[in-house]
């Protein structure tokens, strides 16, 4: 399909990107329902590693299988899947091609108790090209004593999948002991958080949603001076959104924890109407019965469809 | 969109390749007007490195411009488009994305005037990755003195292409000294060219039309004894196809040099009907004015549409 | 040997594998008593560098021979043989080919005391090729503070192991600051760190026993809510399998400690009931007296023999 | 242009350079208002990283484009840009080779609290080649407990940058434990800062305004000792130049945090008498309105114009 | 200085390239007299090594000294300098960033007699990045039997040179036993050789002025029926021009043989007439005398400057 302008705007921001890494970007921009709209969702389905099978599976327990993910993500016209290396490799074979991958590239579990917490690197750039996926993930977590071990880590991976023409995308998660509880989704944190995703090269970048408290003294004084609006969702995406380089990256939001449906897209719409560029949303679609979660994706799609 | 059973059904024939390989020669098999049916119509365009350019585009001025190729290859519904390395390089950042791209990674020119022909190594699958290419193009020429040289080289190409997820395509183009002119196109030998390129591992074999001559006098009395049935184009297609690892290989032919449709047509559903799996055709849609070729590729994927 | 049905079955599941990696899963399916079941029985014997000599062969001294276990393996019946390099090349050249083997290419030892445990690399998937092993083999120790060293290093070594068509078996041993004694074997504990194995590419994964213990709180909520059933072994190890993606990666598990067989046995039956893919039994065969052992291990093989 | 006497003069002082280096250090020296003066003024902008994106971009809601920087670089008349890795990398394609360009390749963000700051290793030499940047630049702490890692990290990137021709930058800051908050800016712990990054091989040395401040007590008595003066700016700074092997290393200030411009251009002219290469500008130019930003670029340039 | 629009339009046809590459490009547009006119003139002194001194620098004795090219090139305003290794180095340190510098990175001499010519790579990208040259240039010789070694190493070279951000300039002289000496710049088979340098990736070209000869029955026919107009200099120029991708590459022509002035500048006119991108002057320049060469140069400029 021939790009749309929309399409074509946005890929004129990676103007430094090979042509490879480009038709990486335009394939998921031109996957699912919302190919063509600039806007995407992405099931991404780490939990299994990072929180352990009973307590991400056992909600839904058709979820304990590899395929089940895969064909989720096609039947709900998702632009994406992402999914760490084991769970990938398991299932992918049969499902070539039928939809843009992303292989987590890093993954962290909660086993050992760390306080200045770090992903280990579980696969390679190598594994993604022959794994058929278009992108990697990445995790950082800004506020961790280790995020600097993350950034170089990443900054190698970064260099070579450019070179081979894949698509990085970053999930920033401030935590650590640099941050309190409440600060880790404060609205100046999140909006930190994407500029140094950005600034690390990512070419999307993934969030969560930003909460109205603001963690840092010095941010504090900047919103008040210059009465950058945070009252409202929307008000606050915005501001992560140029915050990402004036809106020139991609940038999509998490779901956060299961919940239910009306409080999950009461908070989509304040994101589509903040600008956000679409959602990445695992667990409040896999631990739904499919019935269920095919019809909370369709509506978050049909959010993103009508977003200007 | 979920594979057809057709294409599950060739993709299983490539149970040795990794997701990755698998993934690009899906796209190819989900592309275009006959996506899905296992089918495929290609543009190649790699005659102004082989004959020059004023004998490649003079008949079309306008296709002298990259552009206007995959702007073709694009609005005819085609599955995939094939180029050198520069021809390649100087148009795909616009279209990256939007067909699945066959890099040409060895050519050959006309200048010199050589008895054992062999192209020259012009790119490789580094370029292939960052052109955003699913396939690297290659083409040999048995009956060379120089074959060796030319399967040596595909087989470091083949062994790299495979690791990272490329498919790769070989063009088996019989010349040389040891074979007379007529002898290029024989079923035989054109049945020999496409069990060597499979031997070789190619995942896609392109030859050309094959006629009703029998170029070895060994081949000849095996015909004879056994009865092959070489009358018909479709005789002689079903012949290759079976050459072809009994049809588990997808196996295309050329359309050779320019002439008038209705010829060509008759020869493509003589091709269709002997199981043909595609057309790789060239100079016979570039060299008409756009909206000429536009047609005639529909009649070649009709025919393809509606072949068995 | 043609491969069963219920061998084609699980090698379904390894279909992003080449052929090198499905023929060396092949050869132990396809081996020993239970060849063709989808069962194994592995004899590993790693303890010498993981407890010290004295711990490990001084209950059955012919045991501090390396032959004594390529014998004890072979006359057994077993599928496959683990070890460590020496002990391994010590012995490996007379029995070369008579039974697979497994490389541990990280090892342990209990002189230095760790706070956070982490196991060293001691071989390569070079050595495993030069030795004639099918497989490395290699633990993790979930919990550790130490656990992305180890995730890294695995990561390196699964993709040449894969590359190379080697089948790759991951111990997967929750241990650590992280975790109480008792949650070392935990039903949560156990099933996560077959999901992190899982996820890190492993072809064959080996866990403990588990127990009733619930070590994690979140987990703890999960397994309440849902109901998940933990009383029986059967319904444990039944988590464990479906926690490793679905049941589609071959989950083993160990003998434990030293005991009486009764109770070995009884706890095998368990296993086998809820799900079990078999045993690795190490200090509970070698540890008796070879007619002892032979008993032992038949009467495991037996068990899987009858198992659904 | 051929090169000014002064222009001779700066480069003969780096003779152990390749002409790669010394092609790209003449660039900036020949490159903005200042060509061939000697004299440089380089807009820096990596506080999106540093500060975060409100704090940084807030007061001047257009420099949240990266377009913006590399637009009020050039239309100022600067020698040079300096940004990381994202920010060059999400805008650098437009404005390819219209100014030279510094590469930060270490960050640090401040949202982990850390006693002994370190910044991460963010790009690399690869990545200024590709961006076509001919400068890397690097921050160390001397006075950070982790200033090793930094000078070691700085060691590998040096010696690749001066292999492939290109310009060191070294931002040195003292910070860390073994400092006073005074002391990070004071004359003797300034001028041992440009000492350190003149060993450590930096072509191009950045310091802050010396404060009359003397932290070390050693140092203490050296200077009063030798009368070395520190009253006034140009007094400071002369020592400091001094420090940087007797003025034959670049050495530029830094203009501090943003303020009213009488006092910036006061301490500027001040900087210019003590014999400063120039200066690197940042917040105190992209904070202010586009117009107020050029016209104290402007000043900032005419003192250097005007200076011996 | 901000881009033109026709320097911009011409960056816009190398959308494939790093913005290090484009960055050199622009460097070259933007030097000299007809920077940012879209136009080049190059003095390339490679005749030393191509015919020996003498015969090179005979005519003219203080262009013995590599000084005097440097020093020529910059006088007379010309956009780029291009030399082989040793010449390149001898004098660089002195010029270093002052002129954008080509360095040829293979040549031939005449002492050996050989049929099918093919030149020595004799430097590499990495002496190009030391020196401080922007690009490499590279001479093929279509026509030869030795085509293919110069084909497959340029295929490394430009690899390279294009990842590290340097333009790659082919000069392309059609030569060897395929050819007759009339044929070498027949205007079918100058075509052909910027046609066969654009498809090896080269971003500039160079060809020698094309004569009305026809070489190639073939070409001979396609011109004649579809009248391709082979009359004028700017005829054929035009056709040239055409054949690099319909002037989506840059192409230059060389002066050929000394001879006088006017017959020369009669030429450059013919050939800025029919969209030639410039001219590259060696012999014609340097064996003048200084005062006589930089006339010529002036008037070879001024003609490019007035050209459309």
């Amino acid at each position: 399909m021939p790009a749309t302008d929309r399409v074509k705007q946005i890929l004129s921001w990676y103007g430094s990107d090979n042509p490879g890494t480009k038709a990486n970007l335009y394939r998921m921009l031109d996957h699912g329902q919302l190919a063509g709209t600039g806007k995407l969702v992405i099931l991404p389905v780490d939990q299994g590693f990072e929180h352990g099978p009973a307590r991400t599976f056992g909600p839904n327990p058709p979820s304990y299988d590899p395929d089940y993910h895969f064909d989720l993500a096609i039947a709900s016209g998702c632009n994406a899947y992402a999914a760490p290396l084991g769970q990938m490799e398991q299932a992918v074979d049969k499902f070539a091609g039928q939809i843009p991958l992303i292989l987590k590239v890093n993954n962290s579990d909660t086993l050992a108790k760390i306080d200045q917490p770090c992903s280990a690197v579980t696969s390679s750039v190598e594994d993604a090209l022959r794994l058929g996926c278009g992108a990697i993930g990445y995790t950082i977590y800004p506020g961790s004593g280790q995020r600097n071990t993350m950034y170089q880590d990443l900054r190698e991976l970064t260099l070579e999948a450019k070179r081979k023409g894949l698509v990085v995308v970053v999930w920033a998660y401030p935590r650590g002991a640099g941050l309190s509880k409440e600060g880790e989704t404060a609205v100046d944190v999140a909006a930190y958080a994407a500029q140094i995703a950005g600034q690390l090269g990512a070419h999307i970048i993934k969030i969560k949603p930003p909460t109205a408290h603001i963690e840092q003294a010095e941010a504090k004084k900047v919103f008040e001076k210059y009465g950058i609006p945070t009252a409202t969702m929307a008000d606050r995406v915005r501001h992560c959104v140029q915050s990402a380089f004036n809106g020139k990256r991609i940038l999509i939001f998490s779901g956060g924890e299961t919940r239910d449906s009306a409080a999950l897209l009461e908070d989509v719409k304040g994101m589509a109407a903040g600008g956000a560029f679409g959602a990445i949303m695992g667990r409040n679609a896999f631990q739904r019965p499919r019935a269920e979660a095919l019809k909370l994706l369709q509506s978050v799609i049909d959010i993103y469809k009508a977003a200007p």
